[in-house]
C-alpha cells in the first residue's frame, strides 16, 4: 500500500544522518497521504545505517498499525496531533538537531536576526510551555503534539514551520516529508547563526521588520521570485 | 556563448558546498567577462547537487537574460551593482556562511586580530548600513550592492574583498569567480578564529599595524614575496 | 581464545574514530567474557587506522596478559576495576571525547537539562574527586577506578553508565562493549548540548523531573515502549 | 638527493589537510637530515590538493636552495631558526589551526588544564611576545623564530613542543616531520579542549602537579610504560 509514500518517507528519515542531523537513533520522519488520511513513519529505534522500506511503518490516525512489520516511532501520537491540528501538513520531523536542542534545553524562543531566519519563518521560533506531571504520565507524546500547537498561538503553520519542545529539541513540518526535513535543516543553520550572534550581541540585534517581510515575501506566497516559476 | 566562462562560474559554485560554506541553495557566484561586460551568475534556487552547465545564466547589465533557461539568482542586481562600483572586480560571491553571517547578524565589523587577516584584507571586514523601509520594497539588491560600495568608504576593493550585509551575510570579490571563493573561504577562516578570540580576549587584541602590513605586503603588490614567481 | 569477544571489542574500538571520540591513539575500549572474567582489551598506543585483531589483548582480573603479543592499555587496572565494582558491566570505554573531557577539566557535573539527557542516564553526569599524590605515584589508574565507583555514589551503574575523571575524560559502561560505545556516543552529545545550553541560559534550566522519569522509562525497565520488542 | 626525507616531508604536508589543520595552502612542514644539516620544505603556496615530491624543495642553512624548482615556503627563515636553537628537532611544522590560532590571536598561553595536556608537554604552552617594527621590516621571519626560542625561556624543547606565535598561529616540532606533525595535531586539541573548559569554568581549573607529572612521565622518558617497548 502506499509504496510511493513509503519510498519518500524512507528517503526522508535518510536524510537526516546525510545533513548530520541525528545520532544514533534519534529522530523520525513522517509522511500523510491525503486522501486516505494514513501515515508512514520509521519504526521505533531503528538504525539509520541499515534502514529499508520494511522499517517504515503505516498507521492510521487512530494510531494503530495498518501496515508493517515494526511498532511505529513511539512519538506517532505526536505526528497525528500535528496533522490533526497544523492545516496544510503534510509531512511532520522530529530530531534532537544539536543547535536547535539547546535553544529548547535553554528554553529560549529563536530570535529573528537575520534573513536566513527571514526566508524561513514568520517572527521567532516558540518554545513550548513544559507539560504537568499529570498529562506527562497519561498521554506524553499526544500533550507534546497539543503544546506544539498551543505554541504557535494561532500563528500559521506555513509561515511558523517548526517548534521547539522545551528541554527536549524540535519538531519541524511541511508540505511534504521532503519538506519537512528542509525546515529541519533550515532551523539547524538559523539555531546555529543565532547561537553563534547572541554570543557576539548579547543584547541582540533583531532584523528590521521590513527586511524580514520582504525576505519572507521573495520566498513565499504570491509575490515569491526566489526559484524557478 | 562565452563557454569557459560559463565553465568557471559552474565550477567556483560547485566549490561552495565543498569548502562547507553553503547549506541547500544558499549562495551563488557570478563571473564577468571583461570584453563584453556580460555576467555568467547561477541560477537561482538550483540545488548545488545537480548542477550542471545548464544552469548557469548569461545576464547583460541592466539585467536581461541574454542566454539560459533559468532565471537567474534573485541576488543578480547586487552582483551587477558590484561590477559596476569596484573597480577591477571579475568575480562575486554571496554565502550564509556560519561564521561571517554570525558577525552580520550581529552588525560587528571583523576585527584585524591575526595574520590570517592581515594576509589577506586591510583594516576590518566592514558592515554596511540596514536599507530602509523604501530601498528595501523599491529595489531590495540593487540597493544592498549600493550599501556595500558605501560600506567601503573609499577603500580599495582590492585591499577590503569582502563587506558584511547588515543581518544577511557577506558578499565577497576577487579577479575572477575563482577568486571571489578563495576570498569567502579565507573570511569564514578570518571569522571564525575572530569569533572564538574575542570569547577568549573580549576586550580585543589588534595586530600590531606593522605586523598587518609586513603580512599584507608579503602576499600582495610590487615586493610580493609569498608564492611562486 | 575468546574469538567473538576479542572481534566484538576490536569493532567496538573501531567505532570510535568513525564516530569522531577519539584523536590519534588516544582511548580504549574493553569487553569482559563474563564465564571466565578475562577481559579483551586494545594494545596500549595503537593507531587506530591500522589496528588488527592481533592488536586485541586478553588478560585476567589480576593485570596479568593471558594471550596477545601486545602490552595491554595503560587504563587497564582502570577497566579492571570498573569490573570488579560495577555489576553487570560486559564493557568499558575510556576517550579524551571533546566535549565531554571539557566537563571533566572543568570539573563540573553535566546537569540534567534536557531529553537527551535523561533518556540516558538518571541525573547528573558525575565528576570523580582528584588523586592525591600518594595514590596518583603507587596506583594511579587502579586508584582511578575506585575514584570512579565512589562518585557513583551507591547510584547503579545501570542508570549512571558514565562518570567524568576529573581533569582527564570520561569512561562509559554498558552490557558489551558495543553498548558501551553507544554510552560514549551519547555521553559525548549530551556534554555538547548541555555546553550549549549554559552559554545560552547560565543559570541552568534543569529538565523537570516527571518528565526526566517518564523519558528514561521509556528506554529502560519493565515499562519501556522505545524500539523493537 | 635524500629522497626518504623529502617522501616524508611530502608526507607530513599531506598529512595536515587530512587532520582538518590548513585551510588553502596556509601551513608547511619541513624535516632536516641530521648528518648533512639539510632541511626539506614545502614550496611557498603550493595547494595540498595537487602537492608532488616535487614541489618539496633542500635548503641549506644559510636559506639557500640546494635542490627543487619551487620557491622554498616564505617562513623557510623561522624553520632554520628553530632547528638552529632547538637541540634534538629533526621536524618543524607551522599551521593557523583554528583553536590553537584563537589562542594566539588572544596573546594567552594554553593554561594546563588536563591530562590531553599533560600527556604531551610540561606546564603551559608559552605566546612569544610581539616583534617590533623595526625587527618586523628587517629580518621577520628569522626574528620570529628568534621569538619563539625566547618565549620557551630555557624550557626543554622536548618537553614543550609547540609555542603560539603572538597573532599569528602555532609552530610545532619534534625528533622528525611526523612527529612535529603529531605535535600539531595534539595541539589542537588540548587548544579546542582548554577553550570549552575556560568557557565553563572562567577562573580555570589547572590540573594537579602531580597528576601532570604522572601523565607525562607515563609517555616520556625512562619510566614510561605507554606504547610498545
Amino acid at each position: 500500500m502506499l509504496e510511493e509514500l513509503k519510498e519518500a518517507v524512507l528517503a526522508a528519515n535518510q536524510e537526516l544522518p546525510k545533513r548530520g542531523l541525528v545520532t544514533l537513533s534519534w529522530g523520525n520522519v513522517s509522511g500523510r497521504d491525503a486522501s486516505t488520511g494514513l501515515i508512514a513513519i520509521k519504526g521505533s529505534g531503528v538504525p539509520y545505517e541499515s534502514m529499508s522500506i520494511d522499517d517504515i511503518v503505516l498507521v492510521a490516525e487512530d494510531g494503530s498499525t495498518v501496515e508493517g512489520r515494526r511498532r511505529p516511532s513511539t512519538d506517532t501520537p505526536t505526528h497525528i496531533a500535528l496533522y490533526k491540528g497544523l492545516a496544510g501538513t503534510g509531512g511532520v520531523v522530529h530530531t534532537h538537531s544539536r543547535w536547535a536542542a539547546s535553544w529548547a534545553q535553554a528554553r529560549r524562543p529563536i530570535p529573528l536576526l537575520g534573513t536566513t531566519h527571514a526566508d524561513f519563518c514568520v517572527g521567532p521560533v516558540p518554545v513550548t510551555a513544559p507539560l504537568g506531571p499529570e498529562e506527562t504520565w497519561s498521554d506524553y507524546e499526544g500533550g507534546t503534539g497539543a503544546a506544539i500547537i498551543r505554541a504557535l498561538a494561532g500563528r500559521k503553520p506555513s509561515e511558523v514551520p517548526a517548534v521547539l519542545v522545551s528541554g527536549h529539541g524540535p519538531f519541524c513540518w511541511g508540505g511534504n516529508a521532503a519538506a519537512a526535513v528542509e525546515a529541519a535543516v533550515t532551523l539547524e543553520a538559523v539555531a546555529e547563526m543565532a547561537w553563534l550572534t547572541v554570543a557576539l550581541a548579547p543584547g541582540g540585534e533583531l532584523l528590521e521588520e521590513h527586511i524580514a517581510e520582504r525576505h519572507f515575501s521573495r520566498k513565499h506566497g504570491p509575490g515569491a521570485y526566489y526559484g524557478q516559476a
